[in-house]
């Protein structure tokens, strides 16, 4: 089966264009978004959803916002666009840019990567500080053209990585979607090592958590792996320890949202769950996790925010009647925090991270193609 | 809110009454059956469930199916019901019942109480053996009324033994429904501390479990528990762990549908998973278990046989479209296994047993009502 690109960039629409994953698995619809307000719904309802491709989803939204201004400029100011232009307006162009940049951070709080690619695509605008619109425009195009791409090249070392962990045959287990309907690359961050497994007939049985109250599993995750291929099973999320303790299981494969520096992981709710299921079933856990999804900035599991969405959410979406009674409290967190001792070893782009963790992320990391100063 | 009762007699019209459970929460609405069929379809369909109601219907199933046989006996055979049958006609009448018994036995194999309930319904039969169809059909009918009756009384006495193990304003998590529409008392099982702790002014905070594939949480156990005005909040079976570790949980009931002799207890999918959690988080996980559910033929878990269900569960059912793709595989096995060495105690009628399981289990047994003899 064939399947678009989970996110691009449409430079003849000038529009960001995602799949619009609300609709899998019954349809897949692209959507053209070019305004932030449509950028930020679409994040927040989540039409495009998963860490990276959220990142690379709001670098081209605000590059796209950037445009528009100058667009602006061109019409309503005296400056032509390849000119600088004056204080005032230069100050105004990154006000409004900083505006834009704020309006998409509001939209989902957990996942690094929103932050982390908008504070990049600032810094990038930025830099051409005092020349004309247009090099700040080319330079943030660059800029979120290269973290589209870097993206691609992230997912395929995590997968090259993370084969290395694996033996042909085995069972592995996978909750939410951290495939590449969460990147904007064709392998996926906890999906690389599956899809390039499967590329070399590891014929490996996946088994798809179906991930409530979203479905992620079941809509997301079942869809791209059968029509990849791939033998895939899916179950509910409460199966999974019949699943370990059946000995079907040979490894767990998860994506995160953000690894704070001691290596506690926020990832989709119910990761923790299966984190400590694998541990009693004595099944190793492991996060793949591009080096973008890991906070220096966040000490531990205690600093990270998490989302909690609305009940609806658990009570009525998807069914044709509502679940539960009229009025019933719900409690409904979007993550949680996986303890850093639950973790056989972080998979990342620049290679495997055994723990302490501590020490062992920001070691990898500066022996790593980005410098870690660069990214605190 | 005014609730029926979940499973009755009705001897005017010589019918199973049961509230249709797979209607809730939207109605309640109540089921008139007469046919050894129509009640195997509605155990089968979960129309009743809950492993002290599924053996309380099948006792007055099998007790209509006696009224049934011995209805045909006065119309088509020579012997008026008064009268002892002929040799040809008691094994004939003996044979119709085993018949019926075994097929109501089909419906569902996890949950002993259907099974126990039937041997007990045929045991009471057969004392009656050479004498008038009359006295059979009558100790049948004594014997399904007493089934019923000591449902009530046993959940009570577990409410009573359980509410020792907790204390006002605790945190209680609760999975599926082992409440009153999971028996036939006023109580429930899991939920009887609940219940008795409501009416003494406990104000607990009670956590729902939505349990997935079919929703028993959300729409049994929060619709029960709001309807009786206790505080009840839903969560999704994946959002467990965040909870405890919130500091939310404070004891975790539980019911069950069968025990080994050893202590592992087969209960609803997902069981096992909150059980590990709890243990991780030092919670203590309490199993609510009528001595009915204690089967000590079954030496350990490995014993149980555990059901499968339809795939159509977990990706259409309750949906408004179907949420996974065309041709997936799914694992959707009811219930599971949860070691004895997870249970902190079983709360029974005759009290709350501690480990070590294996000798506890029979000792506490023998000091009951039941004498461990009647039961193997």
């Amino acid at each position: 089966m064939h399947m678009n690109k989970t996110v691009a960039l449409d430079e003849a629409r000038n529009a960001l264009v995602i799949i619009d994953q609300t609709l899998l698995p019954g349809r897949e619809e692209l959507l053209y978004l070019t305004g932030i307000e449509d950028i930020r719904e679409a994040i927040y309802e989540l039409r495009v959803r998963g860490a990276p491709a959220i990142g690379v989803a709001a670098a081209i939204g605000l590059y796209l916002k950037a445009v528009d201004i100058a667009r602006a400029f061109s019409v309503s100011d005296k400056t032509p666009p390849e000119q600088p232009p004056d204080k005032y307006n230069t100050d105004h162009f990154y006000f409004e840019l900083h505006a834009a940049k704020n309006r998409l951070l509001t939209a989902r709080p957990t996942a690094v990567n929103l932050g982390w690619a908008l504070d990049r695509m600032e810094r990038a605008a930025m830099e051409q500080n005092g020349g004309p619109v247009s090099a700040i425009v080319a330079r943030m195009r660059t800029e979120c053209l290269a973290i589209l791409e870097e993206d691609e090249r992230v997912c395929v070392a995590i997968g090259r990585n993370g084969l290395e962990l694996l033996r042909p045959g085995m069972g592995v287990l996978t909750h939410c979607n951290a495939g590449r309907l969460a990147t904007a690359s064709r392998y996926g961050t906890a999906t690389a090592p599956i899809y390039m497994g499967h590329e070399q007939g590891y014929n490996f049985k996946v088994y798809c958590d179906e991930t409530r109250p979203l479905l992620q599993g079941a809509r997301l995750t079942a869809y791209e792996l059968t029509a990849s291929g791939v033998d895939a099973t899916l179950l509910c999320d409460n199966m999974a320890p019949s699943l370990m303790s059946s000995g079907l299981v040979d490894a767990v494969l998860f994506g995160c949202d953000r690894v704070a520096a001691n290596g506690d992981t926020a990832n989709k709710i119910g990761t923790s769950y299966v984190a400590i299921a694998a541990k009693h079933y004595g099944i190793p856990f492991y996060v793949c996790a591009p080096s973008s999804t890991i906070d220096f900035n966040c000490a531990d599991g205690k600093s990270i925010v998490i989302e909690h969405r609305l009940p609806g959410e658990v009570t009525n979406k998807w069914f044709e009647r509502r679940a539960a009674p009229e009025g019933v409290k719900v409690y409904n967190p979007s993550f949680d925090v996986t303890d850093a001792d639950l973790v056989a070893a972080f998979i990342t782009e620049f290679g495997v991270i055994r723990p302490p963790y501590q020490e062992n992320l920001k070691r990898i990391l500066k022996d790593g193609r980005w410098k870690l100063e660069d990214r605190t």
